[in-house]
């Protein structure tokens, strides 16, 4: 099969680079001084039957990591490094994640717990590997690399060939030549990739090896790491010769189970090996690669890169390897891997000579400049060893006095940087931070999500055969569709809440300036307020707190709202704090006082300063990459400083308050404060039911309230009803300035899975 | 009482302009020849024993439409005119509403039938009546006019005073101060709208009487009108002797109920009478009016605000009229019905200076020039009694040979101008026609119903305790807020649909031009439609039904795409016809091939001329007020032209299929066209399904079908979906260029209201 021609002819350049990625990434939780942990998988993270991403390996203490699967691998690192924020974030404050392949800190083979998975036959099959490999080699880790090619280039280059008549056949033998090929040529990527240069001496049953050197390649990827007996041969010269060879190691109890043949290459996609033959091969899993303790997930992107091309290359080079030559270059794998990292490889040459074709490869695909440029400084590397990461880790090893040192000290680090911006979630941070904090907490409890469209904060959960479909944040199926254009349309949001009997201020809606001007008799003493009908940004709106004392300011107000909109209300305005009303079902999850932008004096720092020093706090930043946001000091601002006789230079008493803002928007620095607990309950009770009246499930309740300790009653005295909000914002409440967090994401979710029983 | 003191003194003119109007309307079905009927009330009117709108008054023929209560009189007039359109285009093609008060051409008293109300005692009354009053009496028409005054005017005025103690009180005298005033000037009303001058002999039971002219103001006002026996004395004096006075009347048997009053003035607003001493009088009823036969509705629009204001001047007033004055003005009202219409009357000089006293309020009260320019104009009808309403009826009258004569003739004018836009609601015809066609059902079957926004088209509909809230005509409760969302964009619903397992084009999403350029290898030779990825209307796409031919091509057309969006879809093209599915629940209800804009020759005319002609076609208009489009002439269909070697001046060959557009949208003058039952129904329950994993309970399906008639495969090739549309568009459906007409807005009311089983 000429399958260069074929995609060149066909003009399947770019077909020929798409495909699937995904990450299996194992790793040991470690104490601060990188010591293996000896506590158990957390619960918080949901239920390991299901969980798609967080799940133990070997051990308790071995996570292992996975991304779905993702056309773009940057989306698959994306995950990768997703699914590693939650889980730092959720593993005990003395926890951390070890960034080595090779564990160090071992503890008693007595305290390595096997992982505790519900199904007892996954226990046995662990314990049953304790026997054969010993626990210490069952803690070592990597990361796995899983790729599918396009199904649609598979199809086609089926149909451009006519050697093979079955299409699963030649599924099966396209994807054998890979398997073979980089069985072949695996060494190579050993060379530049490997990572686990050495180990704690206890790491050795029987103490350490007399011929193992100090320092090599790849310990794990070595005779020493965690590979099968050397009397497990499985052969991939054709599917039917895998399926038996394969098999037969079962049959003879060679093998426990298929699952215990632990190639460099799996083939993938079928239960038993035996179904291939009817389904084909579906994707491959490369399972050489060490951790990379520089990258804080364990590989690169420019790695993850480099590898899909050289998976690519292994499918385009014209040769096949036979099993002969897969055996070679196991050889050559085992014979490198013990290498001294600082001394050229004894098989430099072919290394060269493999990535020159590489490059070529790229360049007849037409592959953007990057990826050549990542390949040829790996090719750089076999003239100087001293490059390749390995050499680069040991030196760094010596730098902080043993490898345990090291990835103790970079795993503290990683954690640390995980909990930077502690909101939000770096790899997803293009969308909004309420969907990051929902794909946080769907990550965590194990949620199979997909990401329906990025910029349209549209995600897919799944459980079982459950679906829901969620836009930003708590837009769901739980709300129905009337509910939200009610809530759209403030006129029919107050004859439905009046209609329903609740406190809602009187109001009288024009349609025409003059009209309204004309009305004036109608309002004068009356404390209300004049707004568009339909903005929803504040714009546009007077406030008479004192009552409408005559006709000119009436008029004035008239106008500024009727700029905004051709239909303008003049309504009751109500004496009392605005608080807003988190409810979700049944329920008043949050309660949130919202207070405009102000500092708080402390009789020696200027306003200015109290200012740049609020602005400090983590929680505040500028756009919306933040949950609050920074005081600005601009007109507005200095307009407030002056009515109070202040300016930004003027030092404020100890404990006197200066306002920045007459608004409470936290859009313009205003402060959040969670009052949940405070909030007398029948305002709560209030709130469930404005929001029941309205048909939502989930809906955010303006009230103004004058006193919130003391019970509602039924008149606009007591309180009433302002606004009903849908798809109301969360990041307030779950990150608020003063008080406790509400993690109302989660409550979403709750509401969405019930059965999960969260 | 000085009100107008307080009016004058708290500037509460507006406030005491403001209130309720509503109205009851009988009228009598008549033949072509202005006969009452003697078929059945239709049944198609829901059910009486809850329609709000459509009743029976005493007989079967004899209709009673009632309006809701509205703030604005001009609404009132509205939905009379709406409740009007319904019953006009409801009622047998033989069948017409009678304009005038007395009843021609009277079936004999066997065949008219007790109107057949489900409650026995309702039936009982009316059996009652007929040996009280006799059939005929029964027949008269009239309108109520039904009046209530704002609750915070009367709250106001309470408060600004210390003579009453007792809201209730205020209330009840406030209200009776109006009753009484009224009953004394009731006759000017009478003088200036009275218009039921004659009656056919057969009217009266025992023969003509002697003594009455041919010609009166109103019989119907009259003492042979419809009134109570003389011996009936109720006393307006204070509520309490009202009460007593009534109470008295139907324990000596002289009233067999209390509804059994008929006086021009009724108080409502309780069950019973004695009610009103603890909850108070809520409103007015007059019942004084004629019907009005030059108005297809029964009273113009300035009479109503004539008479609202008159009802206003009776509270205005100064003095409150005594028992003894409501009398002389029940004499007078008796006197002037009877004078003959030409002439003066006996009374001129004090209708005059009650209207010199009306004008003298309205200038207090600063109301518009046009009120002020109507009562102006009845002013002069004293000293021109040939101006008065009734005068002119009579010159009509004479002018058509009888009265019958005028009435059928009108009664079928206002029919044929009820149908001339049978699409619309005339009243309503600043809302969408799918709204107005909705407002026609549920004013048919009689489900309660409040426009709650007007420009938004949003209605509450209520029957009993079941509220249910639609906007747009078909966007309701019965959806889930996250379907629309996720049909709103594309790229979601494509996801949506292919992993439940229907057969969606596959495609590619690009955010950037160049990328999406680079990709040409992908899809040369490939029959694709390249779209941005969240316009609506049809703007940047570009088909390319033979697949893409070269890379100059396809770079132009990702360009047009990319100008509409950020992000720009390429995608399979379907070979084959499209049709829109709409689906409601678990049915698809209608099927819809559109087609392009053309004509169809004659060999004859031109080009031009057949489509004049076909724009001639009713459903045809301009804008949103037709269901169909007119078919322009502009450069997009000259070019269209030039393409099929034509131009607006060719004669195209009889039979020849002339194209005018591409598109095949309704709004650039497409055809529309049902093709429901030839549909083969295996797309109609895929079009189920795909609205199902939509979550759509109302869902517009376009699925793109080469064969109709052949069953439906899972390939590409058999059908394929194009796109789910929420509140997806029903007036193409409900009126069709050719086909059958599906009634969808009924499927809507059916799908909210099931336990009405419509």
């Amino acid at each position: 099969m000429k399958l260069q021609q074929i995609i060149k002819q066909h003009r399947l350049e770019l077909l020929f680079q798409q495909g699937l990625f995904g990450f299996e990434k194992e790793s040991q939780r470690v104490y601060a001084d990188g010591s293996v942990v000896i506590t158990e998988h957390p619960k918080t993270f949901g239920n390991r039957s299901y969980h798609p991403y967080i799940q133990t390996d070997f051990a308790e203490s071995q996570l292992e990591l996975i991304t779905p699967p993702n056309k773009k691998i940057e989306d698959s690192l994306r995950w990768l490094s997703a699914i590693h924020e939650v889980v730092l974030r959720t593993i005990p404050d003395n926890e951390y994640i070890f960034p080595m392949s090779m564990p160090a800190g071992l503890p008693s083979a007595a305290q390595i717990k096997v992982a505790q998975l519900d199904n007892p036959e996954d226990v046995a099959y662990r314990e049953h590997l304790v026997k054969s490999y010993g626990k210490n080699k069952q803690m070592v880790s990597g990361i796995h690399y899983n790729f599918q090619l396009d199904a649609e280039l598979v199809k086609t280059l089926f149909n451009a060939q006519n050697e093979i008549q079955s299409e699963v056949e030649f599924q099966n033998n396209l994807y054998l030549k890979i398997a073979k090929n980089f069985l072949r040529y695996q060494w190579v990527l050993l060379y530049l990739l490997s990572a686990s240069p050495m180990v704690d001496d206890d790491y050795f049953k029987h103490g350490v090896p007399e011929d193992l050197s100090p320092i090599v390649r790849s310990l794990r990827s070595s005779e020493y790491g965690y590979v099968n007996a050397p009397d497990v041969n499985v052969s991939f010269d054709n599917i039917n010769t895998y399926v038996e060879s394969l098999e037969h190691c079962v049959s003879t109890g060679k093998l426990i189970a298929e699952k215990e043949f632990y190639s460099n290459v799996r083939l993938k996609g079928a239960k038993k090996a035996r179904d291939f033959l009817q389904t084909g091969i579906q994707y491959l899993e490369f399972r050489l690669f060490d951790l990379n303790p520089f990258d804080p997930y364990g590989i690169s992107l420019n790695d993850a890169k480099f590898i899909h091309y050289f998976i690519l290359l292994m499918a385009w080079l014209d040769e096949t390897a036979t099993q002969d030559d897969a055996e070679l270059g196991k050889a050559r794998l085992y014979e490198v891997a013990l290498e001294d990292p600082f001394t050229s490889t004894a098989y430099a040459e072919e290394g060269e000579l493999l990535l020159i074709a590489l490059l070529d490869m790229l360049k007849e695909l037409g592959v953007e400049q990057t990826v050549i440029e990542i390949v040829q400084e790996k090719l750089t590397q076999f003239a100087q060893p001293n490059k390749t990461l390995c050499a680069r880790l040991v030196d760094e090893i010596i730098k902080f006095g043993g490898y345990q040192q090291l990835g103790a000290k970079l795993a503290k680090q990683y954690k640390a940087q995980a909990f930077e911006r502690f909101y939000a979630l770096s790899a997803f941070d293009n969308m909004e931070l309420s969907t990051q904090a929902l794909l946080f907490d769907v990550i965590q409890k194990g949620i199979k999500t997909e990401i329906l469209d990025e910029n349209d904060q549209f995600l897919c959960l799944q459980h079982g055969e459950h679906i829901e479909y969620v836009k930003n944040g708590n837009m769901t199926s739980h709300d129905s569709y009337i509910s939200p254009l009610i809530m759209e349309n403030k006129v029919v949001t107050k004859k439905v809440l009046a209609k329903a009997g609740f406190n809602v201020p009187q109001s009288l809606e024009f349609t025409s300036l003059e009209q309204a001007i004309a009305s004036y008799a109608l309002f004068e003493n009356r404390a209300v307020v004049i707004k568009p009908k339909s903005t929803n940004y504040g714009l546009g709106i007077t406030i008479f707190q004192q009552g409408v004392q005559n006709p000119d300011d009436f008029a004035k107000a008239l106008e500024i709202a009727f700029r905004e909109d051709k239909e303008v209300m003049v309504e009751d305005y109500l004496v009392g704090t605005e608080y807003r009303f988190f409810v979700l079902g049944d329920e008043t999850l949050a309660v949130l006082l919202r207070v405009p932008a102000n500092v708080v004096g402390d009789g020696e720092r200027t306003v200015a300063e109290l200012v740049a020093h609020k602005n400090n706090h983590p929680l505040r930043g500028d756009g919306s990459r933040t949950p609050l946001k920074r005081i600005a000091l601009g007109e507005i601002e200095q307009l407030q400083l002056k009515e109070q006789g202040m300016d930004i230079f003027s030092t404020p008493a100890q404990g006197q308050i200066v306002q920045l803002r007459a608004n409470s928007n936290i859009s313009t620095g205003g402060d959040s404060i969670d009052v949940t607990d405070e909030m007398h309950p029948s305002y709560k009770a209030l709130a469930v039911g404005i929001a029941k009246a309205m048909g939502a499930s989930v809906c955010g309740v303006d009230l103004i309230i004058p006193d919130l300790t003391k019970p509602a009653e039924l008149n606009l005295q007591s309180w009433g009803v302002i606004e009903a909000n849908f798809n109301p914002m969360m990041m307030m409440h779950i990150f608020p300035y003063q008080g406790k967090s509400r993690r109302l994401t989660l409550n979403v979710i709750k509401m969405l899975f019930p059965e999960l029983k969260i």
